[in-house]
C-alpha cells in the first residue's frame, strides 16, 4: 500500500502548498482521493500515470477538495482517454461537472460514471475481489464523507516444503490456498494448517477530512493500518476548530488512540502556523506513532 | 501600461507552463484577463496584490481560460474581501460560479457582479474617465470575445515656462489643460497651443485569444499599441489550426501587419514544439516587432 500526498494544506493553494489531494495505490488500484486546484500538475510533477487512475473519490464540495476536478477531467480528454472513469462524491457533483463541460462544449470522449452519495450512514461504494471501499460519514459544515479502503483477506500461502513432503499434486494447490484439507490416496487427511501459512494481514487506510472531532467514527475505523485525520488547528485555536467544524492535532490523536490504529497521519494544516512539526508534537503526546503528511511525499505501508 | 503574463500556454496546466491568464495595469486599474487553473498561485508567485483586482474579463468558457476562477473567487472570500468584484464573460458564467458556490455553501461576503456577454458585435463593457474596454468578437469553437483596452486621451500638458511668461494665474490652469485659450487682462488672447503640449498618445491593448485567423478584427484593432494574438500552432500544423479554430504564428503576424499595430505579442502555444522561439521566427518574417509572451514575464509599454 502506497500513499502519495499531492496536497495537504487547508483553504487556498499557494506557491509551495497545495490543497487536498492524494493517490492511494492498493492492490493494483490507483485511487485518487480529493482533487483540489492544481492536483493535475502535482500528478505530473510526481510522475503518476494519469491512465492508471480509474476511480476518484471526493469527500465534499468545498473548493479546496474539488476545484481541480473539472480541469483533470478535461485533461484526460485531451490525453485521448477512452476508459471509463468513476467519480464518487456528494450529490451535486454530477450537475456541476456536467454544466462546466456543457458550457465549454467539451464533452469527454470517455464515459464518466458518477456515483452520487447522499447517505448519512456508512455504505460500501466500491468492491472487487481484492479491495472494498466504504464511506465514513463525517461532521463538517456541508455533507462530507471520509473513505475507508480495505484490502480483503487474501488466499492462504502454500507451504512449499509441506506439499512436497506429502507429494501433493499441484492440481490441489488452489483448493489448499482456499483453505481446504487434503485427503491422500492412503485415506490420510492432511489438515490445511499443515499445508499453508496465514495470508498477510490485510491493510486498510481511512481518509478522514474534513471533519470536526467525531468520536462516532471510532468503531468503523478500529485497528486500521493508517488513519489520515485532518488537523487544521492546534489546541490553542480549538475555538476556531469548533466554529469551522475542523479538528485539532490533539483531537485527531484522540481518535487515533481510541481506534487503536497502527499509524496516524495528520494533514489539512492551516497555513497560520510557522511549522507543521507543531502538529506532530501536539498529537504525539497522545498518540506516539504520528506522521505528518507533506506535499509530494510518498509513504509505503 | 504594464502586462504580466501569469500563463500563456494552450490546453492543460503542466509543471512549468500555465494556461491563459494575465494582468493588465492601465491607468490605475488592474484588470485580470482570463483565469486558467492555477492563476491564483501565479498571482501570489508574482506578488500581485489580490485586493487591487476589481475586474475580471473571461474570453470564453473553455477550462484553460476559466477553471481557475472558482478558486480565485473563494480565495478572495477567505482573504476577507468586501469590495465588489466585476466579472465579464460569456452567458453561463454566472450559473456555473453560482452553482459551485451553492454546492460548497460558500457564498462570498463581497458582492459579485456578473456582466454576461451574448452579443456577436463589439460592445463597450467598461468605461470610466480614463479607460474604455470593448469586446472583440472572435472566431473559436464556442462563443469567444477578445478585449480591447484603450486609455482615453488625457488632459493637455501645461507649458510651465509659457504660463509663467504670460503671468497666468493658476486658477486658469485646469481650463488650459482642458484646451481653452486665455484672455489676458490686456484683452490679448493667448491660444491654447502656446500654453500646452499635446498629451501623451493614449495606449491600447488588444487581447485576442482564442481565435481562428479572423481578418474581420483588423479595423477594430487598427494601430493599437500592443496586440496579444494567440499562435497555438506553426504553419506546419495549419491543418490543425483550421480544425480546432486556432491560429498560427504566421496568421497572427498577418493580422498584426494589416492592423499596423506597434507591437505583436504571441501566446497560447501548443506544448508540442521544442522551443517557443520557433513562433517568433515564423511571425517576424511578416511582422518584425514580435514579442513572445512567457509565464511570469512582465512587459512595460
Amino acid at each position: 500500500m502506497r500513499l502519495t500526498i499531492l496536497g495537504c494544506y487547508a483553504a487556498t493553494p499557494r506557491t509551495l502548498t497545495n490543497p487536498t489531494s492524494q493517490v492511494l495505490e492498493i492492490k493494483n488500484h490507483m485511487f485518487l482521493i480529493d482533487c483540489g486546484e492544481g492536483a493535475q500538475v502535482q500528478l505530473r510533477k510526481h510522475k503518476i500515470k494519469f491512465s492508471r487512475i480509474n476511480h476518484i473519490f471526493i469527500s465534499h464540495l468545498h473548493g479546496d477538495h474539488f476545484f481541480g476536478l473539472p480541469g483533470l477531467i478535461s485533461t484526460f480528454r485531451l490525453l485521448g482517454r477512452e476508459k471509463e472513469m468513476h467519480i464518487y462524491g456528494p450529490k451535486g457533483i454530477k450537475e456541476a461537472i456536467t454544466l462546466l463541460l456543457k458550457l465549454g462544449d467539451s464533452w469527454t470522449n470517455y464515459p464518466l460514471r458518477f456515483h452520487e452519495l447522499t447517505s448519512k450512514d456508512s455504505e460500501v461504494i466500491f468492491e472487487d475481489e481484492k479491495v472494498l471501499v466504504e464511506t465514513v460519514p463525517l461532521d463538517h459544515r456541508i455533507y462530507t464523507n471520509g473513505f475507508l479502503f480495505r484490502e480483503k483477506l487474501g488466499e492462504r500461502k502454500l507451504n512449499v516444503d509441506a506439499v512436497a513432503k506429502y507429494k501433493i499434486d499441484k492440481a490441489y494447490f488452489q483448493n489448499i490456498k482456499n483453505g481446504k484439507d487434503v485427503v491422500l490416496d492412503t485415506g490420510e487427511v492432511i489438515s490445511n494448517a499443515k499445508l499453508t501459512f496465514d495470508p498477510p494481514k490485510p491493510k486498510s487506510y481511512a481518509f478522514c477530512s474534513d471533519t470536526a472531532y467525531k468520536p462516532g467514527i471510532v468503531p468503523q475505523i478500529k485497528y486500521v493500518s493508517v488513519l489520515y485525520h485532518e488537523a487544521t488547528f492546534l489546541e490553542s485555536e480549538v475555538h476556531l476548530s469548533a466554529k469551522t467544524k475542523h479538528a485539532t492535532a490533539k483531537e485527531a490523536a484522540t481518535i487515533a488512540s481510541a481506534a487503536e490504529v497502527e499509524t496516524l497521519m495528520l494533514g489539512h494544516y492551516s497555513t497560520r502556523y510557522k511549522s507543521i512539526e507543531l502538529f506532530k508534537e501536539e498529537a504525539s503526546v497522545i498518540f506516539p506513532n504520528t506522521l505528518l503528511a507533506e506535499d509530494g511525499k510518498s509513504f509505503e505501508f
